[in-house]
């Protein structure tokens, strides 16, 4: 149930994130609900394509359309609050990509995938949304450039495992997996650590 | 049959505008064909796969491939002549969009897909040809910008199924479905219509 | 034997060359080696996604992702002598893309399809990691633009069936098929041809 809140509450998070990316690049409102659902539904769905789950994820369930589209009329009615709300954005996108790497993991495994690919699935579940986001709006995609932010999500599936392999309670492993990605995020961007460009 | 031919003409519509694109970018033969392809099938090749109907429909019946093939020397031994078909072109993608909106609601419906995914897959198997001939030509995709494109395949997807509620004849609905996809994306262009930019 | 050599010697040319993409567009580690990998396995796993051979190829064996890791790290550390291997990554890169045509064409015929999309999933699979990889930096893809390359691996598609008609042993048309797509790439390169761009 909490998990269920914490996920909406991710989804609104990625959903406004791609809201204000499509503003800046001058798209009318088709555009940007576009972005806004891509950015938000677009890693796991990338996901499921890979495994062949089909039809993918968000069709399943309307709570995700409709979570997305009461995101975006949001952000374009309030704007300029938005600003206002800016550490709790970072928080719930944090508190997203730790749930949805830990929901990419486990999706893996469900199929008896090596725990390496586990960890890509995971990684891309949480990260590519905003990848493709990117594309669509003509950027290199920034977790390329100047962000730990795939990085936090590969290091929760390497916890993930390395719980798992000293027998912990299931929950447990979730709970610590999801918090360390949460970790390594706001130490990085606290610290202001980021990988160096190698060129 | 009348049918398969209005798709065909659709089909042409959409690779010569890609043949047109890819000129524009200064690339060579095969540039010039993916670009004319992925523009006519596209759509349609990421609705099957969300839904995971593969091997997507575009290799299961070569009659795609040469339609494409052919479009694409057609529009380069006559690039001149092109210019003076604008109006039908116009018609032919208007009635086109129309048509592949309503494939794609079916395919949704086919597989017991919720009315509003329908409506989205509707969508994507009209539009995102255009949107993936855009990403690969280094442009961020038109219909995000400046059209009354996709929201007359939204329109068409609920008129399906306001008509489907009422009971109507089955045939009735697809073609007042079409045409009212149809009437949208002419009305819009007509007297210019586009949604507002908020930004 | 031979042939799974020369396929890790294409995987690390096309990861390193993915590695060289990335450096020009001052990417991060992760950055780098995402565009290492697309570009090594992306042609495959769009074949893989199109026929709806899930879960993909690169996830049912740990060496493709081991290799491409070897090879970025390899390519970072040696940085400077790369542009001294000049002559042997082609030479990898055009045995690569031979292999991967007649592959992704054996996989088309596997599911009973048509010749000539047996062609396009061979170049498919030879070409569109490439696609990605500039799609991904932000660049119009260059296969579109100056290079036989796409070319080559139809060209291969076609020996393959030519000499399937003849009746030949089967393993003599693999290693023509593959050695001609090798000669159309190399004769290309050295006598500067490239199709004219239509503009």
């Amino acid at each position: 149930m909490i998990l269920d809140i914490i996920d909406i509450l991710g989804l609104i998070t990625f959903a406004i994130s791609g809201v204000l990316t499509a503003q800046s690049k001058k798209m009318d409102i088709f555009g940007i609900f576009t972005i806004a659902f891509v950015t938000s539904v677009g890693g796991g769905t990338l996901r499921d394509v890979l495994i062949g789950t089909t039809p993918v994820g968000w069709m399943n369930n309307l709570i995700y359309v409709y979570t997305i589209m009461g995101s975006v009329i949001f952000a374009l009615m309030f704007n300029k609050i938005l600003s206002y709300l800016r550490t709790s954005f970072f928080l719930f996108d944090t508190i997203g990509i730790g749930l949805y790497t830990v929901y990419g993991v486990q999706k893996g495994l469900s199929l008896g995938l090596h725990p390496v690919i586990c960890i890509f699935l995971g990684t891309i579940s949480a990260s590519f949304g905003g990848v493709i986001r990117d594309i669509l709006c003509n950027e290199i995609p920034i977790i390329f450039r100047q962000e730990i932010y795939a990085t936090a999500c590969i290091f929760g599936g390497i916890v993930y495992f390395g719980l798992e392999a000293l027998h912990l309670e299931h929950n447990l492993v979730l709970i610590l997996s999801v918090l360390s990605v949460i970790s390594v995020r706001i130490i990085a961007v606290k610290y202001k650590l980021s990988f160096p460009a190698f060129y």
